[in-house]
């Protein structure tokens, strides 16, 4: 099998855009990769550990004949960058990104691109807490789903480059509409970010006289809240950008909190063991 | 060294109980241990594997020379099976627990047993999602927290007595007064059950029409909820009777969620980002 890609331009080689270099990469699936960033350290890391081919500081000394444009930065920065890129892009060259939010991603890009520039949007659910290209690795994406947001605007050679190429790294693709990767990541993803990092508020605010509350968590509690290891620009953007996806399930999940605490309050045990029972039984039917 | 107790009843041979049991055994701090419970068939397996050397099935059973009662039960069957055992316990005896909520327990044992029967509040801060005597394990306890919960009317003599019976298997045993651990476990441990149990029905609340959300749940989400795995009726009756600590804990962690949704909802990135922040920053103070 040949390349799907001549020429790639990885605008952020982080974990996920260095993880996709990476791979693609071995398993020759792009001729050259780009890196691009704002940090040159991160890039020269990534060129001596051969993430990328070379990197770029400027983006008009983008290559003429580039002809996929991967952009792999914080979801918020994600259509400006694109943007800086526009008087270099040619005709038949694919953007495609891999943000955890879908909607106003898609349509930004779409809204950005020139006719003949085609956008597919992308998000692989893989990753961790860790950040910049030395937390690349290959085989990353291997059996994670890889969700594919395409509208009636994208053109489909390029969804089946954009498909090809993760299938090829091993995720599984799946399609679906912008919106439902938005309510969907919303509630198994976005939604316990923001309950974790209140809940790590909350510990803080708890004042137990000549008691350092930390030194207790070292177990569970510890286990439960290592999402709060996140980067916090990273979940502000996400948040912001999802507004409308987490504001309804977190209204959905606060009045059912209100609920729980409203028992608890009255001593409605039957009610509170249904509601456990019932979250008991659907946590034990994921796969 | 010699024994800490001769004759040892352990009230509920589940997960801690038999844990405790095992070890005690072990390491030779109690003479004899003898089981009792409501199912014979865990019972039976408790013996078949020296978990305990004996065991009872009627409470009327019990030895005259019993040192040490263990209430190893749920924690609102406590002070109910205790009652129980009240004909059989002779002066000088000693009652300790397991339970994940003191105050309440403290009170209501403090309040059951006559003078010359001794009461010392315990929690070892160990556990798992499993339960019953096939989950008891030895070194369960090892380097993990054991808070006791001594009051004015806790005897010096047995305080010691159940303090080193659980250095003895290996925990590092701290006092506090029983409303300090409601108020500390509340917010490590109760809370975040509570969460998890409603996020995994607000999950199944949340409908994609064609899409089973579960099947997006096997990475973090999955790791997020295994909380919710824990029994039902258990955690009903910690939320009981921690009531006061967790209502009050559970209102704080609302409104600052409320807060959260307002600030997402009317896009204050710099609000959000400081709080998301202060929780990274905590987050990796936690030993």
């Amino acid at each position: 099998m040949g390349f799907i890609f001549r020429k790639m331009v990885v605008v952020g080689v982080g974990l996920i855009g260095g993880s996709l270099a990476l791979d693609a990469k071995r398993h020759r699936l792009v001729e050259e990769i780009i890196g691009f960033g704002r940090s040159e350290q991160n890039l020269r890391f990534a060129k001596k550990h051969g993430i990328v081919d070379r990197y770029l500081l400027d983006e008009g000394d983008t290559p003429e004949d580039t002809d996929f444009l991967l952009s792999a930065t914080p979801v918020q920065a994600e259509v400006s960058t694109t943007a800086r890129f526009l008087p270099a892009l040619q005709q038949g060259c694919i953007v495609s990104d891999v943000g955890s939010v879908k909607g106003e991603i898609v349509r930004g890009m779409e809204k950005l691109l020139p006719p003949g520039v085609h956008f597919v949007g992308a998000h692989p659910i893989a990753g961790s807490e860790q950040w910049g290209a030395e937390a690349a690795k290959t085989d990353l994406f291997v059996l994670h789903r890889c969700i594919l947001t395409p509208t009636r605007k994208t053109d489909e050679q390029a969804l089946k480059k954009v498909a090809t190429l993760w299938r090829r790294v091993g995720a599984r693709v799946e399609m679906m509409d912008p919106e439902t990767h938005d309510k969907i990541l919303g509630v198994i993803s976005h939604l316990p970010h923001v309950l974790v990092y209140a809940l790590v508020n909350s510990l803080a605010r708890t004042q137990v006289p000549g008691v350092d509350l930390k030194s207790y968590c070292a177990g569970g509690f510890k286990d439960f809240t290592r999402i709060a290891s996140s980067r916090p620009e990273l979940w502000r953007d996400i948040c912001l950008m999802n507004r409308k996806s987490i504001g309804q399930t977190l209204g959905d999940y606060i009045k059912n909190l209100e609920r729980l605490k409203g028992w608890i309050e009255k001593g409605r045990g039957a009610l509170l063991e249904r509601e456990f029972a019932r979250a008991n039984e659907i946590r034990g039917q994921i796969p």
